[in-house]
């Protein structure tokens, strides 16, 4: 299986396609097109084909991708196949959501801990998982296993937490805070700030041709 | 000023150089080398310089750009010199959680109604926002002239709400709901979901080269 260096655009991708997968799989679909994997993924047939092509999933022509195959397949290409131990610092607003969500575990996101710096939360249970102190958060990371934090503070807090998660030996971040984290080289960020994402609709507004690139991965 | 056709990775670097900008201008920083840009949003100086350079931004050799000329051209780029009036629909824990979120009112955005199918918070005001019926949802997005609708709803009631938004004049969608929506091509959608972003994570993880690749923007 060739595996080139793929964009993050191109991973997003194939998480869409392997949730349709998903859901035609519990529908009890067999097959599916490049065309219908298209069309709910806001991507072209070509695409669909080139993405996965790249990993070894060329479907049969005129017929389509077998389902649960390729859903198996791209598993695979995502760490999936596997459960992640996840930890939620701040749990807050956005921290309670994430802790109530079930998709996570549904789709193999086990959140193992949760800290946060108020008193009165500490040592509750929220959503049956358990609000350790600040001060516990190194301690408790490696005890648990966690593999991938999830940073849920205020800003101010963020760069701080960021560290203690690195030094406590978090494998990936996912960041809520609106800032750039400092973090060393070889640990994973992604950041989820709803700010951004609303000034990419308002570019393409102020452009005027919104659509065409809304969801383009052309090369600046 | 030539402006290509650019990708949505290119445009959050964009808003990433902004949100520094702003930060620098805050603490009366007045120039910025490409390196700091870079240093804070995980992308090289020859990345920053050659965004900035697609919109006629050169910065002067061996001393930097001027930080609120740059910031008024970022402005100018992303849409940003006038305010956007914005819709929220689902007041459950995430829509909430936006409704309170100050961030947006501070980068020039107005949430002017909010929507909810339960009748026990219809009527109510949540951090000084007015719910309203879901029936309401065409009358008062014309009324109020929302032009951005965010659904932050249960997955099952996101694709009856983005046809309702859509019928009702908004130009851009955020959805927080983790299906792909199907709206006309002219409306531009970004979805913001957890499960991606953490499977954006797991892939690199799975490929045990985790690091290169995390702010990637290479072509599959």
């Amino acid at each position: 299986m060739k595996e080139a260096n793929i964009s993050d655009s191109a991973v997003r991708r194939l998480s869409q396609y392997l949730r349709l997968l998903r859901e035609l799989e519990r529908r009890g679909t067999e097959v599916v097109s490049s065309r219908q994997l298209a069309e709910r993924s806001g991507a072209t047939s070509a695409q669909v084909r080139k993405d996965l092509s790249m990993f070894g999933s060329f479907g049969k022509r005129g017929r389509g991708y077998d389902v649960p195959e390729l859903a198996d397949t791209l598993d695979g290409i995502l760490g999936l196949r596997r459960r992640w131990r996840v930890c939620l610092v701040g749990v807050g607003k956005i921290g309670t959501a994430l802790l109530g969500y079930r998709d996570l575990g549904r789709r193999g996101f086990d959140i193992v801990a949760a800290f946060d710096a108020e008193k009165e939360k500490v040592g509750h249970e929220v959503f049956g998982v358990k609000v350790h102190s600040m001060a516990a958060l190194e301690r408790v990371v490696r005890e648990t296993g966690a593999e991938i934090g999830i940073i849920a503070t205020p800003p101010e807090a963020a760069q701080e937490v960021a560290a203690a998660l690195a030094s406590a030996g978090v494998s990936a971040i996912l960041n809520f805070a609106p800032v750039e984290l400092e973090v060393p080289e070889d640990l994973p960020v992604r950041t989820m700030d709803v700010v951004l994402e609303l000034e990419g609709l308002t570019y393409l507004l102020s452009r005027n041709g919104a659509g065409e690139g809304s969801a383009g991965d052309g090369e600046i």
